[in-house]
């Protein structure tokens, strides 16, 4: 069995921690954060720390904790002899510092407060510098999801940037379809199949192949109609932007 | 039973062909395509015609054709007394033309060759110029879905509108994130949980509170390196668009 300090209290911190405390390969000897009231979620079972001067030693030190905090909270712990270990798909692995060992744990996923997820579907990129270090990051990975691989800092800065379109970006075009609903008297829950299909049907077809659309056919009636429709200055970018890189992309296959 | 001409051969026509080959309430006498090859997916329990010459008298002449094909199509059936019916979002109900008996019969859904769809969570908006009309598009819509709503002209133009947003526009994000990991070898079906959580999510909490990523944070430091990762000129507008629309949005509530 090893043993691990959990850095962060937010929502990747804890599905780590509830996911960790289902299984027997690793155990969290200390949760450290900054806020009492956000270490109660750990403080049932496992003792916490406000501070960095009663660290735990072990043999990992994850940290869930903001990208630009890492470099800070990796000092703090730098002497320890543990495996330092970050979970942010933009930051590289040397921003964890000159000393002390290095790693990488990546799941590529949203967390959000109130919602789900079944981290067993969670793939786990991971980075070390030594087979060592990479091998326990595997171990860590497996025992919490299905899907484990190997990605160095230069790669995984481009899938978070893929996610970045794939998630972040699609989820605000979900804002501004609600927010059209929202001006109409729409439900927005019309939305949902829709939604939902137009991601799974992206696991069946290659997105470029489902492409459908007014742009796609270039039916300029109705993307002027849609852009009187529109209200907003930025969504009336936003539209006119859209179509014509689909118009694009689609051209180049021409 | 009501008797139904259908028009078309594309993916909603074949979709709505075995959807209606279920039931008993409505039964479709004829199919009218422009080509053999693709009116074989009908002609073997069903009478086809390639011309308007031989059309079958109906209850409902119901049409899955270009949008820009409805008044032609529309112009050859007004004689016959039948309700003349398209499935357009984007499409005024008086595009059918001045005589006849006009309706709407809008599914809210993308349909993709290769991919399936459970129709009975398949959002129909219907509209028509009088009551029993109207009640003859619910009949319809009733026996394969199980939401079927009135949608107006002017609020199924804004529904598809949204539907553009949260189907087109999000698909075309899906195939630059499958571009970058084309270029990078990465394999894209690594994003496919994020890209189903994400479109699970928003059934649950609405997007504007699940919105997250560097721009949200303002994160410069991130938002500089995405931008220098970033090969497209197109890639790189949108992706400043977009996260300057998400600062934007954000400020709105603040």
């Amino acid at each position: 069995m090893r043993s691990m300090v959990l850095v962060g209290t937010g929502n990747l911190a804890r599905i780590l921690y509830d996911e960790l405390s289902k299984i027997d390969s690793f155990t969290i000897k200390q949760v450290v954060g900054r806020s009492h009231e956000k270490l109660s979620h750990f403080s049932k079972d496992t003792p916490t720390t406000t501070t960095f001067d009663h660290l735990e030693v072990a043999d990992v030190y994850l940290m869930a904790v903001a990208d630009k905090a890492i470099p800070l909270v990796a000092d703090q712990m730098a002497q320890l002899g543990g495996l330092l270990v970050h979970t942010s798909g933009a930051t590289d692995l040397n921003a964890l510092g000159p000393a002390g060992r290095k790693g990488v744990f990546y799941p590529l996923q949203t967390f959000t407060h109130g919602t789900t997820v079944n981290f067993r579907q969670v793939p786990i990129g991971v980075e070390a510098e030594n087979n060592e270090d990479t091998q326990l990051l595997h171990d860590l990975g497996r025992s919490l999801s299905d899907t484990v691989f190997d990605l160095p800092s230069p790669k995984r800065a481009q899938l978070h940037l893929a996610a970045v379109f794939a998630n972040n970006f699609t989820n605000y075009l979900y804002s501004v379809a609600a927010d059209i609903c929202r001006k109409q008297e729409l439900n927005f829950s019309l939305l949902l199949p829709l939604i939902q299909q137009t991601a799974k049907k992206v696991g069946e077809v290659p997105p470029e192949r489902a492409q459908t659309g007014p742009a796609i056919r270039n039916d300029l009636k109705t993307m002027h109609a849609h852009l009187n429709l529109l209200q907003k200055k930025e969504h009336k970018d936003l539209y006119i932007l859209l179509s014509n890189a689909i118009k694009a992309s689609h051209g180049e296959k021409l």
